[in-house]
């Protein structure tokens, strides 16, 4: 027992929402983290060497379900080894795009990033897409930098045909820099696209964060070049450029409570009366380090073309209506 | 480690059963109690609050598989905050009538009330049809009373067209009373049914329990009006009234042994040869506070409209028949 | 907390294979030992009596599935009692068959045995077909002697009709010896085949390996009479008779890395151009008495009637072709 820690996150809330044709009343889980159990362990080698693992399945709290049909670690599994020179590892895992959080409305459902880059199928982004099976991965922090790697040969295409073998390989790389109230980075996803011309689409992000004590400005850029499989939402031709910048504000107004806000916009550049718009609000107010309650509101306004979810598809509406959210809940770490 | 408590139970043993036309030589899982395995923890946040959460699956023992195929946590998956007020919780949760249990069978497997209203489909029940999605719950406890409530969006009916968003929308409430040796209890379930004309099922239930010493007498009685979707063992009408009854006593035989008898009927108050009966007799045996042994015996006879299985379905006979399971086993609790 | 061990498996490699027609270029879990994450825990019931249980689950570090879909414990299940006598338990459980290891190329992946086994469809296996449903097991050790024996009713056979009941079900027993640097066993399964004639396989192991101190010898022979249902990698007529057969060596070469090589021969005795042969090299080396580091490499020979795959079929060639596979990894317990 000894050689396991047990960790997660259980995030609830009440929900309602409304677009033109739908209402939404239920419970919504992980508003501002995503529902996780994780099991993970490490064993001192000797020589300043370490062996790793992780092992972390998502869940929706709402109604039990696994994240992922059929996984029973859909957000990481890996084992690897940890040194003075960073951590190298194996399994599923986190590509650098995962990490790309310079965002004041957390990176959670609530985030226009996360609702944006997740709703247009982006793999630099908080959610699923930016977790690589099959993936050799790389972490290391020196001083105030961060540097991250992986490369992935991705699902189904270990096995394959002669020279297309590595069909949907993909990889990525990142470097962040923190120094007291300052924090930016800048993140690259390379991901060749599986399909008859078997395209590489290409995405980069950059983001900056500061803390001028009364509140703290975060904001990022990111683009997909050559994005040929888009996540289904977005009709048009293959090989397009999506844009997707974010600004927000975090203020701190009691000890314990702050204000969130945050707007963002999709930008498709192909494509006429494609883009949407997102925004937020919320407040957060920590019950304790590992305890927090909140409510918040998220809202997407969509072109003609466009059918983004509100709060990160938790409301989906047709293509060219909008869609708002707003919850009550609290997120308790353990 | 120390934010999370693993428990769980682990329940089997081996099973001859007959009907006319089946039988069944095998193992049995969770004949006393239902298989699982649970992660919880408590948080004290001052103020004498405290934040709660628990996850819970259920699996089954005999072949390894997940209680309901694709949950994480078929049981139960919520977090919430508990005050001297009592506890309030978001997530997947037991309806009141998964705690209706003034059972001389223990409410398992072996039990007629579980094992009638799990076959006719009926949510006051110690089975699975008493864990709802998408529910906000409240459970407090003052001195021998007891108090719960619960509000469920179901699954699937967050997102719908205008009006009918609350399509299959539910409630429960119920009121239990323990005193020395009494006990006693009413349960209220408001279940809207999909369908055509959105009906609602209502179920009712009350049940007492006594404890004389040389025995404990425990009965109870429900019914469930206006039941349009049937689960499908009884043919018949929409907006039919089911009821079942039934009676029970604990005899102590030895320090650690117990003997358990019970009756249970099942009457269909608008189809003709619809009823079920159903009764059992088990011995459980205390190998520790945590383990028991024990063999049991449950039989169902059916009217020719009914196919109500042996031991909560174990074993499901054609309709008109009677099936008879014997087990013997045990279940450890951890 | 304290009744529960928390307790698994994390290996995973890069692999790069070749066969005729396929490549392979990804990562593998589980080369030596398989994947995965188990709780149990023991009770002391007094007079020698413990109660014990194991839930165990298996999964693919690679991609986070679940080993078998569907299964929470997809490789044990289990509740019993333990005693001098030895060990009772119900569930989904090893039959013996999963313990017969006198292999050099320690039953991982790598393994020839495992790998020729596993493609054939045999139970006498390191592998899945090895874990039975429904079963009642029994292990006992009296000295250097271990005795098992297992009678599973199997899946979906405890309903059926009148005396075909038992249509699958089977059982299996083994001793196994151990004195000093020599030890050896015999397996013995008894596998009742669905399908209309209703046979019956019958499958013989013996194996030895004897510690030289400057190298350890280890081999195996098995058989399978009268195998209707082949795993679908041989073509052919049924109640054909199969044998396995494999020797191999492991030096130590440091104080804490070690040579393994095993080479080990299917034949099909019914069918022609249907044997398969299977070599392996390893070289595995200790980081801690919980990790290893290790490189392999695996190659099977097909006759034209054959397509066992390399490396326990992580890279499954046409029929009649080649495959092998090279690794380089770690795998930690925990």
């Amino acid at each position: 027992q000894t050689n396991v820690t047990i960790y997660g996150v259980a995030d609830a809330a009440i929900g309602a929402g409304h677009s033109d044709d739908n209402d939404f009343r239920g419970v919504v889980g992980g508003v501002l983290s995503g529902n996780r159990i994780g099991f993970r362990g490490t064993e001192d080698l000797g020589n300043g060497l370490k062996a790793v693992f992780t092992l972390e399945q998502g869940f929706s709290i709402d109604n039990g379900t696994e994240r992922i049909n059929g996984l029973a670690f859909s957000r990481q599994a890996f084992v690897g080894l940890q040194g003075s020179f960073g951590t190298v590892s194996l399994g599923r895992q986190y590509a650098p795009g995962y990490f790309a959080n310079y965002d004041a409305a957390l990176s959670g459902l609530i985030s226009p990033q996360s609702t944006l880059t997740s709703g247009a199928g982006l793999s630099i982004t908080p959610n699923s897409a930016a977790r690589w099976d099959n993936s050799i991965a790389y972490t290391g922090t020196f001083g105030g930098l961060t540097a991250r790697a992986i490369y992935s040969a991705q699902t189904e295409t270990e096995v394959a045909l002669g020279e297309n073998q590595n069909n949907d390989d993909r990889w990525g790389a990142s470097l962040d820099y923190a120094n007291g109230p300052f924090k930016a980075g800048v993140t690259y996803h390379f991901v060749k696209e599986t399909g008859a011309n078997n395209d590489a689409r290409k995405e980069l992000y950059v983001g900056a964060e500061y803390n001028f004590g009364v509140l703290t400005v975060a904001g990022s850029w990111q683009n997909a070049r050559d994005f040929t499989n888009a996540a289904g939402i977005l009709a048009g031709e293959s090989d397009r450029d999506l844009r997707v910048w974010q600004l927000g504000v975090i203020v701190p107004v009691t000890a314990a409570g702050k204000v969130h806000v945050a707007y963002g916009k999709l930008q498709d550049r192909d494509l006429n009366d494609a883009d949407a718009k997102n925004w937020a609000i919320a407040y957060t107010h920590a019950l304790s380090k590992r305890t927090t309650a909140y409510a918040a509101y998220n809202k997407t306004q969509n072109d003609d073309n466009v059918a983004i979810g509100a709060l990160n598809g938790t409301l989906v509406p047709a293509a060219g209506e909008n869609a708002g959210m707003a919850v009550v809940g609290m997120r308790h770490t353990f």
